[in-house]
């Protein structure tokens, strides 16, 4: 049940654990998983009927008469929920166990015999495979090709993955070298497929994903080079992160599963220039990629305006490239970036109560009041909506199965020597298996409120493995100790900790949380002048609701200023705040006017984790602010 | 030979002069325009036979076979290119006289009977009038429409009026109440079709016009009430300034001229608005418009990013919207926009040699070396280029006639009563009527590089009128004299100068110039912490060529900084420089990073004009700098 299983792939260094032995039960995850499991995905069923997605299969099979509903890729929606149910019935069984049984039912219906199963393109009567640049029908069914593999890992049954594999057949004949050129618009299937090839030993299909891939940038062009659509090179030649983001992250990660396959050194190395490019300069603080807001893409390096794009998809999807390159390197580079995404660009994408999501995650905004759904969708607002449905609705499923993805990558093990990685830290108990040893790994800790983290390691008899220790970057002054005894930790790496681990060795770590300030480069315009203040792995932000009014453009934060920070449980269902005195700019002013001696009053101000802003009541937020 | 004719236009306040009467003879501009007649607009001539441009013509009217060239809308460039020449043929001869005459032989010879004239859409047989939203078609017969008025008032030819008059007919047969509905995507040819009524006194033309402008916006939407198209409201109700900042300028001008005509309240108070939000919160320091580089659009209020798009078409019709509202109002507010429109987001768009041009007038721009051509045209770089011929290339005509356009604003008259308005500064002289008394006005200054003005009022015989001057907003403690007797003189009005002028009465201006520290509003999060340096009418900006191996992105404001001025005489063609000390950072840095202490070391700036950078060696460029 391993959400990534690279447990025969040769040039992978680790692999995940079954998530099913993966234990969360602390104060942050486990009410997050709670609530996605009883209200979203429900939720999200119910509005997936409600719009019409689940009655274009029944359309399309002949069961119901209608037209197609929505958007011509909403059938990717249905199935990246049900991948959401599949990974949540690993653990608990889910309120809408039967409504997935029923939809894989149906599906099977609607599948044509040569495999074919796309709605919108069948109630249309379209032309297929003529529409690859827009038509998303690949990036659809690598979609349920995602889910069918997870339903098999978690359920054992073979019902829907015969569906993905009765289409990757049949695209298996029509696409390949000899056959027809072709790939998707919207990288997704890549990956997809690679795991469907993972989890049935049949190559067919690893030759088709390896198609997909090559098929892009190579000349003559499929998309005109465009670069929106990564096609501008052929991918092993690829120097940078550019176009539509969630295309990009999703293209970087089918390569990665193709490099854990076949070790290829140029693709690899096209990779770590991307990541690189990625990181040093078109990043967000809070892990967000996209920048520019009109077309959810990439912009040049470090235009990184707060109005931002940073839609929820591309983090998750960032999330799921960093898995498979760490999987991949076991470099803590990567578990640290994923770490960053999922506490803040992630998470911010959904409200606390389960049912409303952002499709941007922008790092201010301005108005006052609430915008109107459609603004939010598009261009990031500041109220979450459950309206995405009504529209393109890609990000709430992803979101609800994003959550599996976490727990299956807390932890994860070296393939070639006995060793235990652990990634992430989160309270709970979960039973391992090291080198053929039963190990239950126990973590205590209020972590990312409090800096310490307990880890008990215990084996069923005494033995010997590494357990590898991420120390997060972030972190300044880190301890670590094994039983008591001190060992020296550099930051953002693995500490490994070698020994033979007996009953109750316990790993004892502290990571000092005090309020930071950051900075950015100062090629980020956008950013001049200002800090953005953090606290272990989150991002903070100021949000109307803490501040009565007050214009948040107007606050200034002094440059010595001293912060406390405080836990308060029952705000924003728990959070740690940072509370701290800042400036108020006095006056009114025009677009521009002629700058003097500024009028300063003394406030106090409240800061909130930036993943919990917008769910009291619409206003101003902002994560950068200005500094004297 | 005015440029907007409003003598008969009941409710304009003003009229402007025949540019014939104009004098400039100053160290600014006239070299400029002399650049312009003798470089700019034969270069510009051959650029469009290069590129088909003029072939298309030939094509269509049968005396050339071969295919259509470039863009659909590119008639519309060699039209402007025409109009650049007529209005320079008003003041002195030029170069490509004989080639203007030959074109409008060639138009009349391509124009079909029907008055219909379109190359794109007759050599490729297109069905015509049915791709309203995207054919420019009006728009581009918009173009030829203002082209030919022009020749007639400069030239007393009708040949081009005619050619006008006969597509104006034939449009009018077509588009109308009860006959089809339709408005061009691109507005531009309502402002046309109102000045082709005020030459030919047929209020037909005037009715399409107004039939144009009120099908925006009205239900059922023509284009789908997109925002972008200003197709959301109607005109009267609109509220904003928003979508295609060309579009949304060029409307606005048409709307000016109907106001002038018919006084509706509506429309002026909604023209009103929307010049209020589009002040106050959409326009860059330079009076460049839209911050959208993917769609050259508007944004909300306060997103302003210095990667800007402001494209250079954008600011003169700015410039030309607001024209019209000062001959309405007579209200200092719109010249004032004009003199930093036109001194910075105009003059920026083109080249000191004349043959290059900005399509994107960016306040900062980060790359260090040169960028191809495409990307310059598209999002702006740090070289204007002379490669917009073979892609879209309404700029570089648009500044061609801009010229024309200066030359007719620097003085207007009353309508009512006896009263002539000097609106800019440029030394030289004019030979002016006010109330049927000839008047020489002698202007000697070296604005915008020194304070002082000297106006000679010079009647043929005393005679009683006002003069009313024009006080910048942007100066502090002008002082004003007329014969050496000092008159109060507020900033941001004009100055009435009430009395019986006599030969050489002298008015002298002294507008101080210090350098001046600007800050923008908060609500500017792109701009936070930084200021912009102006001197007079004049945004200033640093460039790499004055620093040598240094990050412009690494260079700081002391708070205190003190500045000095200096004319250069060969730098740049003559510019007036700042100079001062400035901070740099030292140290590399990532792209998040713990602030702390900064260290930096003292160094020397040069701050030069913002119109004149990207004239001297590819580098990096920024307006709005950091401050400690």
């Amino acid at each position: 049940m391993k959400i990534v299983d690279t447990s025969k792939s040769r040039y992978a260094k680790l692999e995940g654990f079954g998530i099913n032995k993966i234990g969360i039960a602390d104060n942050f995850w486990a009410p997050k998983i709670e609530v996605n499991r009883r209200i979203s995905l429900p939720h999200q069923y119910r509005e997936c009927e409600r719009t019409g997605r689940v009655d274009n299969f029944r359309v399309a099979a002949g069961i119901k008469k209608g037209k197609f509903k929505g958007i011509y890729f909403n059938d990717s929606d249905v199935h990246k929920l049900m991948e959401g149910v599949s990974l949540d019935l690993a653990v608990k069984d889910s309120p809408i166990r039967k409504l997935l049984e029923d939809f894989i039912s149906l599906a099977a219906k609607t599948q044509q015999t040569s495999g074919y199963l796309n709605t919108y393109f069948m109630i249309n009567k379209e032309k297929i495979w003529k529409h690859l640049v827009w038509g998303h029908e690949i990036y659809t069914a690598g979609h349920m090709i995602q889910a069918a593999v997870a339903h098999h890992r978690v359920t054992g049954k073979d019902n829907y993955l015969n569906i993905a594999r009765k289409w990757a057949d049949g695209a298996s004949e029509y696409f390949g070298p000899g056959k027809h050129r072709g790939t998707c618009g919207h990288p997704e299937a890549e990956m997809a497929l690679i795991e469907l090839y993972r989890e049935t030993g049949d190559k067919k299909y690893f030759n088709l994903a390896k198609f997909f891939l090559e098929e892009r940038g190579k000349k003559p062009f499929l998309f005109n080079g465009d670069t929106d659509l990564q096609d501008h090179l052929p991918i092993r030649e690829q120097k940078t992160m550019v176009g539509h983001a969630v295309r990009q992250l999703y293209l970087c990660s089918g390569e990665a599963d193709y490099c854990a396959e076949t070790g290829d050194k140029k693709m690899l190395a096209a990779l770590k220039r991307q990541w690189d490019n990625f990181v040093n300069s078109k990043m967000y603080l809070t892990g967000g990629a996209g920048s520019n807001y009109s077309h959810e893409s990439f912009e040049e390096a470090y235009q990184l305006p707060n109005r931002a794009y940073a839609e929820t998809c591309a983090s998750i999807a960032s999330f799921m490239w960093n898995w498979r390159m760490f999987l991949l390197e076991a470099n803590a580079k990567y578990t640290d970036l994923m770490e960053t995404v999922m506490y803040n660009g992630i998470l911010s994408g959904m409200s606390l109560n389960g049912k409303r999501y952002f499709y941007a995650n922008p790092l201010e905004h301005k108005a006052k009041g609430p915008l109107k759904a459609a603004t939010v969708q598009a261009v990031g607002g500041n109220q979450r909506t459950s309206k995405h449905w009504d529209g393109t609705a890609c990000c709430p499923p992803n979101a609800a199965r994003f959550f599996g993805y976490f727990r299956g990558s807390i932890y994860s093990r070296a393939k070639t020597k006995p060793g235990l990685f652990i990634n992430f830290y989160a309270a709970g108990t979960s039973k391992l298996n090291i080198a053929g040893t039963p190990v239950e790994v126990t973590q205590k800790t209020n972590y990312p409120w409090e800096e310490k983290i307990v880890i008990s390691v215990n084996p069923v008899i005494p033995s010997k493995f590494t357990v590898s220790v991420r120390i997060p970057g972030w972190v300044k002054n880190a301890k670590c100790s094994v039983n008591g005894k001190l060992i020296k930790a550099r930051a953002g790496i693995y500490l490994s900790l070698n020994k033979e681990w007996k009953k109750d060795d316990k790993i004892e770590l502290l990571f000092p949380m005090p309020v930071e300030r950051i900075k950015s480069n100062e090629l980020v315009t956008s950013n001049a002048g200002c800090a953005a203040l953090k606290r272990g792995p989150l991002v903070y932000c100021i949000e109307s609701a803490d501040f009565e009014n007050i214009n948040l453009f107007d606050v200034v934060l002094p440059k010595n200023a001293k912060f406390t920070t405080e836990y308060r449980p029952s705000m924003l269902k728990g959070v740690t705040v940072i509370k701290g005195n800042a400036l108020l700019k006095k006056g009114k002013q025009g677009l521009y006017s002629t700058a003097g001696q500024e009028n300063y009053k003394k406030i106090k101000f409240t800061a909130i984790p930036y993943f919990a802003w917008a769910n009291r009541k619409p206003g101003m937020m902002r994560v950068w602010i200005p500094t004297t």
